[in-house]
Order: C-alpha cells, then structure tokens, then sequence
C-alpha cells in the first residue's frame, strides 16, 4: 500500500536558491523571487529558457505571471498555488511533481518570497485582520468571533496550544528552551542565518521578555525579509544536473479528519486542541513512503513557534503523544542526538520564509552541504505549517 | 508528439453541479460553493465522503479549507489553487487530472463561486484598484500607468483590442453583433440562463448604449451571483458513475512567448496587441490531443466581451488572422454552423462564473444533454480566459 502513491523517487529537487535573509531587504518582493529562482535554476544547471512553470504560495504578493514576466519565461505552460500559508511549501512541490509527473511541464520553480518584517508582518495578526473583513459567518473562517477578545495573533493561538500541552502533559518551559537553543547553535554554524553571530544562552531564554504566556520572545520565529525557490523536475533530468538531487520518496498534504475553515484561530474550536493535522499527514507520508519515523536521518520542522516543533515530534512518530517535552529535552534534537533537526536554523535561528527555507535545508542534507551536516544523512523529513492543514515531504539521496 | 502529455482521455470530468445564475444571490460564496459542490458529487454518484480534494480560483474568497469544512469532507489530501482570474478554469482541471493521475486523491471538486454582481464587480475596475495598491514598480502589474488615465476596467481594455481588429483587419461591429446575437439565442433555449427570457434583435443591440467605444451593452458578459463546481476522477472510475463522462483529452495553460505581468492591463504592453496567449496554447492543445480545429465538434469560448471570442476563433484556428470577423458574421457559430458556440449562452447570456459554467457546458455537448444540444458531438473545445494569460481543454466522449 501506498495510498495512491506511485512515483516514489522518480521526481526529485534538482536544484536550490536563496537571497540574503534579512530585516529590510530593500527589495520587492518580485526582486527577491526573481534572485532566488535564478540562483536555484544556475544550481540545477539550467538556463531560464528550460524553466516552463512555476508554483507559487498563496500568501504571495508575487503572482505566476510577474515571475515570468521578470526572469523573461519564453515557455511557461504551467502555473499552480498552494497554501494555506506557511501549510505551503511541501504541498508546492508535491504539486509540481504532479504537474511533471503529467507531462504538462518539465522544469518547473517553486518560490516563496516576502518581505515578512519590513512588510506586512504576519505575527501581528495584520492578516487576520484582513480575513475578518470578509463577510461575518460568510467564509467559515469565525475570525469575527475571536477578535472582540483581543485574539488575533498567531503567537496567541500557539501559546493557548502550549498552555495546554503544559496542563495535559506537565510539559514544561525548560523543554520549549531546549528547542529554542538547539535551534540557534544550528543558526550559529550557518553564516546565511539571521542568528548566526548571536549566541543563546539558557539564561538569555530565561531573562526574555514574556510575549504571550507561556511563549517567551525565544519561542517565537523571525519575521524576515528574503525569498526561497527549489527546481522540480524527472530525478532521470536532475541526475545530468551539476548538483546531487534531492529525491522526492513521498509528498503529502492533509488537514485531518475534522477540516477547519480560515487560516489558524479555528484551531482552537477543533474537539481535541492538540491534535493536529500533522498526525494525518504523517501517516499517509510514511505509508506513501514506505518509511518510518526510524528511518528518518535528520528533519527540518515548520517551526513558526518552539510550541510547533514539540506537536510535529509527537505526530510524526518520534514519541509518544504528551512525551515530546521530555523528547525535547533528552538531547535527541541536537547534531549528535537521534534526530538532528533544522540543521540551518529554521525559522526560530535563520529565517522564517513561511516553511519554505526548511524545503532548501532538507535538499543541502541529502547532497552533504549542510553548513551542520548529520554525517551520511540520506533520508529527511521536511514538513511545513499547521494549525488549520498541513503538508510534508520525505526526501531522498539518489 | 503530444508536447511530454501522456494522459490521453485517461481522466474525466464524471460529475457537475451549479447554482443558480442571478444579479443577487442572497447566499454567501461558500454557501454557493458547497451547493455547486454537493450538486456535482452526486452528479458523478459519489458521496461527500469519497472527495479527497479541492482545486479553486485564485479570485475566489473560498479557501480549501473552508470548502471542506462546509461539506465536512473527512479525508481531504490535496489542494491547490490555479489562475489568474477568467483564466482559472481549464487549469485548474488540468490540475486535477494531474494530482488524480500521480496518486494525490482520487475525486478532486474543482469549483468556482461568487457573488460577481452583488458583491465585488469585477466590470467596475475594483480589482485593478485593489491591485495598484501594490507597490509602485513593486510587482510589475504596472497598474499606476493605467490608473492615472482613467483606464482601469476590463472593457476599457478590450474595447482598444477591439478597435485595434477593427482598424486593421477592417472588422465590423455587425461581426461583434453577429457573437452576441448567437450566444442570446442559445440563452433562450436554456432555463438556467440569466437571459433565457429575453430575446435579442439587432434593433436592440444597436440601440444599446456604448459603454466604451466600440463596445456596447450587449458586447459585455453579465455580471452575476453563482457558483460552479466539477468532479474530476480517473476515466475507469467515471465510467461507473450513473452519467456519462467526459474525457479530458487534452489540456493546456500558457502565456505566450513574452508572458505579461499583472492581471489585464499589462496585455497592452504587448509587442503585438493582438497577439493573444490562446495562440500559444491552441497549438499546445492541439499537439497534446493529437486533434486540430477542424476535429471540433462545438466550442464553449470565454466570452467576458464578443470580442474576446472574436480573437479566439483565430487563435484557435478556426479562421486565418484577421479573418474572425466575417467567420462569425457568417453564421459558422449557430447551432447549424461549423463550430456551434457557448451552446449554454455563454458569459455574455447565461451569466459570468468566469470561465468555470464554460467547462460544465462542454460536458454537457459530450453527455448529449445541452438544451441546445449539437447532434452527434463528440469533441467540445473549452476555453478560459484571455489576455493575460490562458488555458484550455479538449473533452471528448468515451
């Protein structure tokens, strides 16, 4: 069985890109896409003229056609979104497999860009706002029913989930700064990170200000301007490119069970607040795969919020459900631990490209190239956002 | 050569489903959305419980999420959003056809629904307004170039195509009438239709009143409240449903070898102001279908304006450059003629789902069950719109 599933390996990531990461790029948005997406289409050997589609995330102020209108597209023939937000990346390049896969493309970029600090930043709740505006009880979203309580940003949401998770489990604060800090000796190693020079201390964690309780400054990722953009093509074109690609074992994308409307308060009105979409997606991945969570060598999290990392831990298998505290903290999380994880940062230490930087971490693990590089890495897990749906990929050394 | 596509009639449209057509729902878009929705489920015999995917517009206020929460799908397992605009449709089931065949789900609802009169009016410019309040030079809409004019609405812009055919090629407004004359007799016959009940003489076309000139009132699509929805599966699956399906032969998106930023306005930057994207993918179609222009039994063209079909019957094939003019004043596009069109009443009489009514009408032509049903149509050519970019499909009966 594998739900479906039959391209196993046979599509892959041929190559990656990435502008600097940054507080004020100076830069649009189109700029920084145009930048990444060349970079990754030179490290998959092509020229543009082989590019001939792109996807895109919905959150994107950069449409299909500005892209290929900047880098001068002669040939694209096919063009595709996903979201929901940081739920994005991995679903991204699921839906150019599928659109190679179908023969209606050959190359195609996949891109995330943003300028998430200098812009209009997420973190604030600025795009909850714009969702309430649409009409009350019209779209599902509920956001009308959350905002008169001052509910509104995404680090609420996630502190109301680790509040819980502490209230159920006993987990404790000391887990979420294991995390934290893992995170930023990964930052630390890599000079594209934002964090590289900035060392965390246990006591730095402990001395930060309180955003929202219990989630400390620390807990929380970094708003950042820059973009992100991956090739996907045939794993028979990646093997002639300059570069190792990045196999595509399994892709999948799920919101669970029980779907929630809107982008992430609807969280909170689900019949069990931690179960998340990540434990769907992670079973059909693994069954699509072939794989399990023992199979995994290192894995780059969505990491929105420390809280984020603790839920995926459980959900993908790593631990029981409610032992993704005491996992956190045993060490396994580390280079030398059992499961290395966002070995370039993430979104807490290098930059917070709404899921899609884990996307390129994954791919420099499967060539070798990771600045914290898990020795003999050849399979990685990369997921990207919850809460309202999910996505995750299984990628593979040739 | 079929242009790398290899899928050949291999999936199917096996069920559609759609509101009703008016100038005030009275609904909200999901609410529209999941009618249309669980209309065509139980078109294609499914129940709710065997969807596993949803693919939308980018100009619809619907999330995936939203949908599925509406219908309480509990398996849902791919997304994805196609664009931009009118030119969603074709695509977006291409999309589909290509996450059914790589094993992402298995019965995908492709939709569409707004409240296109009563609530945002595209025809009003508001788009181009909300989307010129992008940054200046930002994400090369190049809106603020336009807007400074007064040039701002979709009519505005085709009526310079229009008088660009008409000053070249010497095109008449008679031909333009001859479009809106045909597509008002196919309403007539169809009780679904907005204008079903109101004939239309040339008397009353010419004394319509000139909304930009050389475009009349009954040269415009009408602006309307409604939802559209489609099941795409597998053609094995399809053929155990209760109804006919309709195989997608063929299915193209593209933008040109210069493919234009923006939504619209931008097309008059072109090197070639009538040099349209639907050249480019009537070739590609054509190549994948293994078909040409004179295989097509009826055609369901985007009809936003008449002459948006105008520059389609040369694009498409169906007459030399320049020569669409006096090819729909000959009678080629009745029911009777070589290449009967939008049989439903298209855009411009049945009502504006922006592009997504044109598919269902297409199946409809290969079910036999048009209310101006073609004798003996085998291959329906289905169009989305144009100019920024397009997409198009080849339905064929099993």
């Amino acid at each position: 069985m594998s739900g479906g599933w039959s391209l196993r390996d046979q599509y892959a990531i041929s190559g990656v890109g990435a502008t600097d990461f940054s507080r004020d790029s100076g830069r649009t948005p189109l700029t920084l896409a145009c930048e990444a997406s060349l970079a990754a289409i030179a490290d998959a050997g092509l020229a543009v003229e082989d590019i001939d589609g792109v996807v895109r995330a919905d959150y994107d102020s950069v449409q299909p056609g500005d892209l290929a209108h900047g880098l001068g597209l002669p040939n694209l023939r096919y063009w595709g979104t996903s979201g929901i937000g940081g739920a994005a990346p991995c679903g991204m390049v699921g839906q150019a497999v599928a659109a190679v896969a179908a023969g209606l493309a050959t190359n195609i970029v996949v891109f995330r860009a943003l300028n998430g600090r200098s812009g209009l930043r997420l973190g604030r709740g600025s795009a909850v706002q714009r969702a309430a505006s649409r009409p009350v009880g019209g779209n599902g979203g509920y956001e009308e029913f959350f905002l008169p309580y001052g509910l509104i940003a995404p680090g609420q949401m996630f502190a109301l989930l680790a509040r819980r998770h502490m209230a159920e489990f006993g987990t404790a604060a000391e887990d979420l700064r294991a995390i934290a800090l893992v995170a930023r000796r990964r930052a630390n190693a890599n000079p594209a990170a934002q964090m590289c020079a900035r060392p965390l201390t246990e006591a730095d964690y402990e001395g930060a200000r309180m955003i929202s309780e219990p989630l400390r400054l620390f807990d929380f990722c970094l708003e950042t301007d820059g973009a992100c953009a991956v090739v996907v093509t045939s794993t028979e074109r990646a093997l002639d490119g300059p570069n190792p690609p990045a196999l595509v074992r399994a892709v999948a994308q799920g919101s669970g069970p029980r779907p929630q409307a809107g982008t992430f308060l609807t969280a909170l009105m689900r019949d069990e607040l931690l179960t998340q979409p990540s434990a769907a997606v992670a079973e059909l991945l693994y069954q699509r795969g072939g794989l399990g969570p023992a199979d995994i060598d290192v894995a780059q999290l969505y990491d929105c919020f420390t809280i984020t990392v603790l839920l995926q831990l459980e959900d993908y298998g790593f631990c029981a459900k409610g032992e993704g505290g005491p996992f956190a903290s045993s060490g396994a999380l580390d280079l030398d631990g059992s499961l290395p994880f966002n070995t370039a940062g993430g979104n807490l230490s290098e930059g917070y490209l709404h899921g899609m930087s884990h996307v390129l971490e994954g791919v420099r693990q499967i060539r070798g190239t990771s600045t914290s590089q898990v020795t003999g890495a050849r399979t990685c897990l990369v997921t990207s956002g919850i809460p309202a749906a999910t996505s995750a990929l299984l990628l593979r050394a040739a």
